[in-house]
């Protein structure tokens, strides 16, 4: 099992936290949270028991802060994919296509921040629970702008996103670099398939005219 | 944490084994494969690792009947809904409703089965990917039939099939029975979801003869 990318922890300084928490991910990943030692984590970072300490005190706060990096990350690209003057058509293609690729990108990564959420103190747990809330509210966002518009078709705007979200973090669980389809082949063919579970139907408007 | 139910495993017998399994998925439900020993799968049953010995020698034998048992029950699930001389969207609905609830009534189960694949042993793994081959071929020729009479409109016949075992399967990760939902009205909501991602357009017919 590799890690994917270093890209999730790019602007992680200095370079030994982040080599421990490429570790982390790592060895969360093949053993799961509780099976996973410290000594473990600083084995793969190529550190001491003693150097990752100066780091991260506990294996929890290793797992918060690959979680708050990891959302924070998927946050942004949903802002980003869904911001600019374009219908909500539009931008709940770009929201979903960014959003797929995304979690096939960061596979490993997404894999440990879903699966170990059950192992975060409370307060960081309240805290992912609150990035998690701000993604919801993108997606959301723009299915009720739609269907105002009367762009979409939803009956159920709740269930509805949570189905789309869930949709594009399951990737996580199943995808495969090996696989047929590339991350944005991926994102491209769910920007479709959530279009329609949104009740998008683009050609309604000129068949109706005929 | 709780095991939802002993369905799944109500024809394992004798009693203890049953319990075995019980236990097991609570353990690997808390605290991951790797980190469960079988004392404390014992333990939860009630029993002596040496009174566990009788019924798995190993821990991974413990996991591989969960997987076996998980996956039959599913399957057997698709079998009977997509049963029957009807509609392929009366089929496809009928599946994905039934398959989306017994993901969330069985979402203990469910998440160890999906998330410890890698911890089967290889011929124990091939087995099981086996019968999700199984489940993603009926699902498949759902979809393929109602291409084929024109009930669906479906491009990515492979994509848009392992898309939706996706989105019934991620229900596991995330269903609370506390949450707003029951089981049956998640199934209805993603059978509606389903048949809009197939294609499927039940006004059209009647609003084209408008």
């Amino acid at each position: 099992m590799t890690v994917e990318s270093d890209e999730s922890f790019g602007d992680v300084t200095p370079d030994a936290a982040r080599r421990l928490l490429l570790g982390a991910v790592e060895a969360f990943a093949e053993r799961g949270f509780h099976a996973t030692t410290t000594r473990d984590i600083a084995g793969r970072a190529g550190m001491s028991p003693a150097a990752l300490y100066i780091h991260y005190k506990t294996k929890e706060e290793l797992l918060h802060q690959i979680s708050r990096v990891g959302h924070e990350s998927s946050v942004r690209v949903l802002e980003e994919a869904t911001s600019g003057d374009r219908t909500a058509a539009e931008r709940l293609a770009s929201a979903v296509r960014a959003f797929t690729r995304w979690h096939a990108e960061h596979h490993t990564t997404a894999r440990v921040v879903q699966y170990e959420l059950a192992a975060l103190s409370e307060p960081h747990l309240a805290e992912i629970v609150t990035l998690r809330r701000r993604s919801e509210e993108i997606l959301r966002g723009v299915l009720r702008d739609g269907t105002e518009t009367g762009e979409f078709a939803v009956t159920d705007l709740r269930g509805t996103t949570l189905a789309m979200m869930s949709l594009c973090i399951d990737v996580a669980r199943w995808f495969s670099p090996d696989g047929r389809k590339s991350p944005d082949e991926l994102g491209v063919l769910y920007a479709e398939l959530a279009l329609r579970m949104a009740g998008h139907a683009p050609s309604e408007v000129t068949s109706s005219s005929g």
